[in-house]
């Protein structure tokens, strides 16, 4: 078993139209998705860059993950996303190996896959997320 | 002209040999690929995940910029490299568009790559390399 690549890079940003036109001009190419994840209280912006997105993240709650990202560290880089072929084998393989997982079980994110963040303390403090389409 | 996708994800690291061990177990995959880069006095360790690389960065001198990015921001993601097939051409339009470049020219980065970085504050705090296979 091992990661499959990098599925997408989120990008914690305080204003999305602004940084969605930021990066349609660096990236060369289209926003193609807006969504909004409620359970995450966020507003996302989607990228397709070789066989990885950019996710732009502009918080929609003062009080959620990626508001207190921005008030802590400012906008930039907030997380790594790693695809896999089947999620609770890779949680089970990361626990063992001493890797904190944030969740017991995976959850619903965006771009309707399932979910689990590592806790960046066990990561050289990279947020790191696990995803797979679901079924 | 476009990004060709993403090419690595540099991670700053404090000691390398530990780094690559945690990586390792993370990603399921071995470091293929450690080198030095004496022209940014730095120590890379690569691992192939999917189409990206993992590229860790340890510095090799205290007033490097990976030393520095360390003692004011700590160990994590420290920059997101792009390919382009063409980085003159890309440094040109980057540049009209607005975007800060951080040199004039091309330099070699690891990998046997011509690079160039643009400046985080034109990029949402986002720390963009370009990079094209040298010839």
């Amino acid at each position: 078993m091992a990661f499959q690549g990098v599925e997408h890079i989120g990008i914690a940003v305080k204003d999305l139209n602004s940084s969605i036109a930021l990066f349609e001009s660096l990236l060369g190419s289209l926003c193609y998705k807006i969504e909004i994840v409620d359970s995450e209280q966020v507003n996302t912006g989607f990228f397709q860059t070789g066989s990885a997105k950019i996710e732009l993240l502009e918080s929609t709650d003062p009080d959620s993950v990626i508001a207190k990202h921005i008030q802590k560290k400012g906008e930039g880089i907030h997380h790594i996303a790693f695809a896999v072929d089947d999620i609770e084998k890779e949680m089970k393989r990361l626990s063992e190996a001493g890797f904190v997982l944030l969740s017991e079980k995976p959850k619903m994110g965006a771009d309707n896959k399932l979910v689990c963040f590592l806790h960046p303390k066990s990561t050289n403090q990279v947020l790191i997320e696990l995803c797979m389409d679901k079924k």
